[in-house]
């Protein structure tokens, strides 16, 4: 039984310490920790079964009979908090973004070299089913070489401006996940970026510096093209969705609805529409990539989405905001070599 | 928090077991009794936190501390053991069917007259996602008065002969489900039921008296008419659909399937197989099922599926199998005078 | 050049008419007769290029020119002038029903015996292209041997009450396309028919002695079963579908629409409903059983619809109004010797 | 009745000459011109109707009882005989594009300055029943301000390299389709463009100078991005598809099939591939175009697709030709400046 501790008991904390405690066998929630530990805190942890709670995440990172560490603390505690658990030779599964700060990720890089410590970043959306679907037919070969790649999404509703402020923008906080998603389906990396930004949204967005409405293009080592398209409101719900289109065919994958019922009647044919919000659409994804870390540490074997896959799409997302900002297409190579990488 | 027992721990017994243990709160399994108890068994409940494993489920009833059982034996062990459990002053969820035998219906009927136990049968078809939808859609006058219903349910194959020899028939085994969607969609009883059988998939099922496919026509109070088709086998997986037409217009709901991938090529645009097992498509809806269950027993409010619900799809399938036989429309209200209904 | 006349400018005549004229080659309309020829007929007839309009069909029968008469006249003159054209050695392409009358039907088979004139019948869903494509799937073995057929038929509206009372009631008026799509679809003949009808959309059809709504069961000789499920009035249009399921799979068609629009917006996820008038939905079905005719004719082979085709439906018409009267299942077989067949 | 000349009898010549003689009231071809007249097009002439056939077009601008002229032809006679046609007095409908040469085009503005002749291009795309649907529901607010736009636009198969190598490159060829698709839709204007290219449909393609896979970004007027996404080849036919995403919802279209047939078995459920030929998916728009065009003329009425919808997209269309080249987004009023425009 591989015990582990949850750093962070906000929204994203909770659902990781439910998959554990539920579905994955194998493994335990021994401690979590949250700066703002409560009493509604302790009464969920109590109810899941899991024994500790603290204030102080130093004290999971002391305890040895922890394994592993979830970080589902705030963005900006990603990495010093990765590097603490590193160092007391923990495995950590660590919410996306690593950081928003390429050397940041570079020095949790350093820190795993050598190590035979487990680092997975949390890009959720590879576990889904739908996502997972599409990726499996472009692996076997179902659509023969990929030519292009189109990915749709956008979000129910914009978040507050006072966090787009903090954010890192869209291409850093929303695209991130489109970024890996690319490389995910593609298997291929990224050379090139093009993005198309506007304030269509909520004029608001426009006035904190960031933009609402996007198309990014981006030019992939084989030669293939990838285009996606964001919002940061869709009126219908949470819309993910992806064509991935080669010389033998196309894949592509929908939305998911509550359930298949159709009305028909006099104003037309009426289905439901999306799920509208992510932890509806991702639930069972969620528990899938806790499941994947834990069989990865307890059989020592790779983990499915690693550091380098937690810096690359930030690469990317730099690239599509100078992108914007300079209207011209940026290389990632341009942005690695100011990295020195 | 509300101790449950449960009795038989089948492939059933420890869907409910699961259902409990990870996601309704409120309640928990305080012991599961199985005459076959083995060591499989108790590694499965203590992996769950059950603490107690019995081979005799009176053991069960005698613990004062249990409020309710779940009763998930063999058939025939569903009303003698709903007998003693309410005799024991417990709560019961039954697996359906109550009992082929109307006869012993009606002493469970009996047994619970005056009393205030909760019993519910286990239909969980009405706790699907996609029926309850269509359920909805009905009741909230979206296709105003219900003129017809038309119910496709087809398992994806037919069970083992032996298996079908003591199955009480089709219509009490399989179509017996979707009897009681007839009365769960329409609100509606059933008057009057024409059924035609045939023996299309395997010649053995005939040897065995029994058919393996079936149209059935069941004439409504309201005067709508439902009609029923049914398969033992369907080549591409589970079946289980339904339409709902009525005077504004009409509901329908599909599969579900794995994912929404769909796959265009020279070959055409394929999505996928409907899911193929029972236990994959109605997975939420046996925990939806329990967790009505538990909240009915911790409210002291009416069960969604009470033991009438158990009863007359039964007096349906008496009909539909009379009908087969002697190739005539027979009236529920025939077969309920033979048992002074 | 083959030329041919039409008996009959009413709404079903024209169709024919402009078919030819526009699409069928190696055939042309010499002349029209409707009893009220008036002004606007000549002008449609001239703008399509059709020479001659006549008051009075015998002159298209006199006339040596034309080898072939389209019978587009009210449904009680069908078989009389089928008579008359067949004595005159036209063939004949007539409009269904050849009769209500079976009597009358049989007069037609005996005119026809020995001769080598072409008659086909107007059953035009069989030249649909969603009907046809599933016909197709069938014959060629996709879903391997037919074991239940289900057919939904719903026209948008109820026709007015004096039309119902003449119409020979709604199986012989509405369900008998239904019946020679189960013949054409299986390629097999019905045995016996059970059908449960209601007056739903309108107490005026109830008064006038018709039902509204319908679900018929027929069995087939190859032991499959179908099932048609009518309504004289469905909200969202005219509602045309099938599934033929069988034993390595299943085939289903939908409706037309008019386009393949779907809007997302926070009601829902609407496509557009099916087209709403059976000329809408089956302008190229009247095309193409003209143009098959015309082959026919042209090429002397066997016509696609025949007189038995004729002949059938109405028979299991006849079955299905007995069966609703006396609320039993009724053998073809029953009528057919009622009749010498 | 409008009396019409064809000039071109190849392919496109005579779907024009078919919908007129079949479907488009008050009008009629009086003559067809081609260089390479022969009796295969006499025939197919004499069996429409159309009484004269000749070698020389400007016989067809010569006969005073002609009014307008459908220019056909090879693609670089479009402007010089547009021109003789408007000097000789004819309204003209001309097949696209106008040219690919901006000053050629110019001339043809300019020819027609101050003139009362109707000037229609051949963009009939514009009158599918798909994207008219979509381009309905944009302009009645269905889907509020526009936000994105995404076009998917595949040919199934690439045309030979001899033809690409004189076809203007695959912008001024394929995707200015698309481009007219993005102005029809949004109803605005293109901005800047940058374009993404790949050769990975065939070698031979990138030897002759051009690219065969492509995603366009289009900035428009109002701030709203549209994306084209091009093939030269999909393997599952032709691919036309669009999505306008708004500020209250969104409209899509899907591709057109033969028949609704879905086929469920073993291997998945599956339903036809798209109609595989741009003549079979836009036939009606064809006729619908044509009609359009007559009745400019005969109400003297402003034509739906002007001149002007013929220069822009050749444009644009240089613009993303550019892009490609020189990998940088490319204003219009780049391309514009350089004309004098």
């Amino acid at each position: 039984m591989i015990k582990l501790g949850i750093i962070g008991a906000g929204r994203i904390g909770k659902v990781h310490g439910e998959s554990v405690m539920r579905f994955v066998k194998g493994a335990t929630v021994k401690a979590i920790a949250d700066p703002f530990m409560n009493d509604a805190i302790k009464a969920w942890a109590a109810e899941l079964g899991i024994p500790e709670c603290y204030t102080d995440y130093k004290r999971i990172l002391a305890d040895p009979e922890i394994e592993a560490v979830l970080i589902c603390s705030s963005t900006d505690t990603h990495s010093p908090i990765s590097l603490e658990a590193i160092a007391a030779g923990k495995h950590v599964f660590c919410e996306k973004p690593v950081d928003h700060d390429v050397e940041k990720i570079k020095t949790v890089i350093e820190a795993l070299k050598g190590s035979k410590l487990k680092y997975q970043v949390g890009f959720n959306r590879r576990f889904d089913h739908n996502f997972r679907a599409a990726e499996r037919a472009v692996r076997e070969g179902k659509i023969g070489e990929l030519n292009t790649l189109s990915i749709t999404s956008r979000d129910p509703g914009a978040p507050p401006v006072e966090y787009i402020k903090v954010s890192g923008g869209i291409f850093l906080d929303m695209t991130i996940h489109d970024f890996d998603m690319v490389r995910f389906i593609s298997g291929d990396e990224v050379e090139e970026v093009y993005a198309s930004g506007a304030v269509l949204v909520d004029p608001e967005i426009g006035k904190a510096g960031d933009i609402d409405t996007a198309i990014v293009n981006l030019k992939l080592k084989s030669g293939a093209i990838a285009v996606i398209n964001n919002c940061r409101r869709a009126s219908y719900g949470y819309d993910q969705r992806l064509e991935a289109f080669g010389s033998l065919g196309q894949v592509e994958v929908q939305n998911d609805t509550d359930s298949t019922a159709v009305l028909s009647d006099a104003n037309g044919v009426t289905k439901e529409k999306p799920k509208y919000f992510f932890l509806e659409r991702y639930m069972a994804a969620y528990t899938a990539e806790i499941e994947s870390f834990v069989r990865a540490v307890e059989k020592d074997t790779a983990v499915e989405v690693g550091v380098i896959d937690g810096l690359e799409p930030v690469l990317i997302g730099l690239a599509a905001t100078r992108s914007v900002k300079e209207d011209r297409p940026v290389k990632i190579a341009e942005i690695r070599a100011e990295y020195g990488l």
